[in-house]
């Protein structure tokens, strides 16, 4: 595992996605899970508009070939095939002339950012217009103007990938992120990045845990995937949303709505050991799609990881290629194993000699600093894993209470496993 | 209810009880009851001297009609007619000529404020004084001095007052104000006349609890009224004892006893939600009745709200109509009223809908925001009251875990009921 | 008791000790638990070489006689008569010439602190060497040195001192000092003195508790007590382990692995009753003799007492008579009495009218201030005691939530079992 490189081909991969017009449902999500599955041996699942899921059914499948506002002398003032950002995501079909004064009803800008796009979607009220920067709109000169949606709204699918690694246990972490939004560079495709690069660099086996990655389009693509594995909740013990994971910032790690789930303790404890800014924030139901997998019916263990959880170019055409850095895309990768590394080694452990300390000298695992062995960290925590290993303490709970890092606490067990001091509880 | 304009009314209520000569027994009492009841239809309770309560037993009657003391010229150099201060409350009936110096064993001034009489009770010491203005005691000359105080104390009988508001349950809210003040506007008065319009503006019916309204002198007072309703007690779900309301300090709120009952919750997060400066502070066995409902044997969850706690006014003369305003006592009679809110309102509810989210665009819940609908304070109070209704989160539960404030959180919970996304619990 | 007075007798019994040359095993032991007898009628416990105890064997007796090390001209350029420090402890016989290159693998200085002598052990490692200034170390020139340990390692014994002094009850406080340093003041020898003198200045009986007095070598020296006395451990009902309690820095506790047994929390009220500035750390698996006591099989409640945890001289002959002060030992074995006395008086009582505030007035327990009665404190102490003598608050726990300092809280409730308002739960 190198970050810095696999921060390289995490952003080549990003920008290969990006032109993409992806929305809830039709081509562009395909067309994503098609160029992830050179990646990840993704399976896709197409859902039939109409299919109940909970309080929601699948929408219609929306599909744009083109889109423009032409002016009288027939120029595109607003194109497409520049940004597919300039059509209201589900905008139905539309084809007419009209005056200036009616357009402008349609038309959705940011005067506090003159220069970018707005992102707007409109999936349950059937609509159209178009966003584009507010310089532009005040350019437009009065007369008719030619405007052309050329979209299709009508029965079809909703697509969504899936990739399962069994592991030794049939509990399973869950990695979610979603693929519904258009060119944003940040929001979104940072995630499926980090989670498709994941599922490639996930630890060697034997693993304790099976992993499931789900690349699903927000709100209803995770309903829709707790609708048919509704059986198999039962088994998530943990699990991280991804997103917004490329932006220069800390991370930002939003808690699972219990808020002291494994998950949420794990993520806590390895951002204190990376020892970098970053920030631990309560559960909200406002977010991504941990408010379906905590709402609480489900109420699971998942939390949200990112990076800069607010930033100015959201939801605009600024969350661009610039916005987003292959080393924080590395990162953010080696962040995930690390916690993925935790959940893996959180076992309860039992002292085999829990009457005083025993004799660490005799088995070389004292004084041994001077002579290569363990450093004072480790020592360290070989002597917290002896004293807390009652039954009743994990290693994370270890690590909690010690300070301890807990690649620390990881290998003093090894040793202590090793040298028979230990046992698995 | 216009606070500013009940403000006044309370202040010109206040300003008609002050002049009156009150202390734990005797007619001042009664006076003050009778007053009372041009606004609140009071039941008024004469206990007879010698009834025991408790550890205690109710005293003898004291009542005074005049005391002075005059110097040989014939002047009244200290004259209960001009405060009814002087006079330290309970002191036995005396007349006698004496010298300055035995007098001054009899005297009591404050020399750090030297123009301030104190006030000064001697309840169940049989004794008598007088307080004044240390600038007063500093002009006294020797030579003989006559002291005259025509009290009386006698068998009789300790009064309290009482008004009682049937609700749609016999769980009981207990509001309670001591009257055994003599002239003193912020301690006493103010409690005193936030709770008589507290009942007579009592949110109209129907009300969840039933509401109690005490007015009894304070230590003895309360505990008559404990003794003569013990079986009455276990009604008592919340409580607040009333004083110091109308100075222009911010709130402070002494907890129950518990520290975590409802009323000690619903109270700190209705003075959160007004978002002004103010202090929630322990309980203390020191202060005001609390001390007798949160004793050990009873331990209600009652807890006290003042405005200033402490200030330097205090058992002085100085603590007079100037020290209170009537802004200051209208906004405690509106607080009086949130903390009624909270705690009718304070239920539990279950989410109908809780696998993922509802969809909250069809029912007119989403997006309405820039329509006219929710603002997004209360959008987001929707999706809290939605997330945390599981059966185990009262409303206060959730304006407390979400930091939305209560209001929203009723208004969010109104709209969901209405919608059939929820019921009560 | 007079701290003052007695800090100087205990200073003078820490510099009769210091010259003394102690090991884990061997005569210094001995040699110092015989001077102690002067002080505390100390039983001598001998344990054979080879007795196992836990995960550890007893080892052989060390002792020694001489070591030096002489240049060609026959000076001692090391000399162990000047400092018991030079020879590292444990170091086997040695009678060798050899080359200032061989020589110097067995010399150990501290070069940022060129003329302190550091104190080293090989007590499980058979070794030998010397420590010494690193001043000395840049002047020895090259050549051949004799090197000369006159030591013995031999079948033998352990060597530990107990005293029990029994209580009213079998219930026991455990107070351990270790014994195992040479000539080292702070760390050390302070601890040894301030249990000596604890032992000889307990409260006069009745004691509720038994107490126990532990002077063993570190480590081994517990482990075999705890090994010898495993069936009665379950009496152990608080316990400290007293170390670096001469320097002249404040206090500092050291939790127990529980860290809220009441010895916790006694050390805590005392410390903060005493109003100096003082640390609370939590427990942790390294330090002293509290390792032992707090392994997980036994987790007994046990803390450290200490004044300075880490100083610069520590282990190095800087720990010398000039960093221990007699104010500071005397004020040390007052904490120590200040903490029994929390121990003997923290107990449950009933508020035996527990219904309102009881009358104190007629019982002579208020207003007595200004007659010589109760201060403010204990009256305020008083209030505390009655309200939360509900049979679920100890005194500890009414100290630690009034704030009350815990000496008013014990003549309050003296004065309250006294009036009969209180009574023993």
């Amino acid at each position: 595992m190198n970050p810095p490189l696999l921060g390289q081909e995490m952003w080549a991969l990003l920008a290969d996605l990006y032109p993409i017009c992806r929305s809830i449902t039709g081509d562009g999500v395909r067309a994503t899970l098609r160029r992830l599955q050179a990646h990840v041996p993704l399976t896709i699942h197409e859902v039939p508009t109409g299919t109940s899921v909970f309080d929601w059914s699948v929408p219609k499948e929306w599909n744009i070939r083109d889109a423009y506002v032409k002016d009288s002398r027939g120029t595109r003032v607003i194109d497409f095939r520049e940004s597919n950002l300039h059509v209201i995501s589900y905008s139905v079909p539309v084809r007419r002339r009209m005056a200036l004064a009616e357009l402008k009803g349609h038309l959705f800008t940011l005067p506090e950012h003159p220069d970018w796009i707005p992102n707007r979607t409109s999936y349950y009220d059937e609509s159209w217009g178009f966003c584009l920067r507010h310089t532009r709109l005040l350019e437009l000169e009065d007369g008719d103007y030619d405007v052309c949606i050329d979209s299709s709204l009508e029965d079809g699918n909703l697509t969504y990938g899936e990739y399962y690694v069994p592991g030794s246990s049939t509990d399973e972490v869950l990695f979610s992120a979603h693929v519904c939004h258009p060119s944003l560079a940040n929001d979104n495709l940072s995630g499926i990045v980090v989670a498709a690069f994941l599922a490639k660099h996930l630890p060697p086996p034997p693993r304790r845990y099976s992993y499931r990655f789900l690349f699903a389009p927000a709100t209803i693509g995770a309903l829709t995937w707790l609708h048919f594995n509704e059986s198999r909740l039962p088994r998530i013990r943990h699990g991280l949303v991804f997103t917004c994971l490329g932006d220069a910032g800390g991370h930002t790690y939003k808690q699972s709505r219990r808020g002291d789930a494994e998950i949420d303790r794990a993520v806590k404890v390895t951002l204190r050991d990376q020892g970098t800014p970053h920030r631990i924030v309560p559960f909200a139901p406002s977010g991504y799609d941990e408010r379906q997998f905590c709402s609480p019916g489900f109420n699971l263990p998942v939390g949200c990881l990112m990076r800069s959880p607010q930033y100015p170019e959201y939801h605009t055409s600024a969350d661009d290629l610039d916005l987003v850095q292959p080393q924080a895309l590395g990162a953010s990768l080696a962040t995930c194993l690390e916690v993925i590394d935790v959940l893996e080694h959180d076992r309860r452990y039992m002292n085999q000699s829990p009457y005083g300390e025993p004799q660490l000298g005799r088995r070389g695992l004292y004084h041994l600093r001077e002579r290569g062995g363990p450093t004072a960290a480790e020592l360290l925590a070989i002597k917290w894993v002896l004293n807390l290993s009652d039954g009743k303490h994990s290693l994370l709970d270890i690590a909690e209470r010690s300070g301890c890092q807990f690649r620390y606490v990881k290998t003093a067990t090894a040793a202590l496993v090793d040298s028979g001091l230990l046992k698995e509880a």
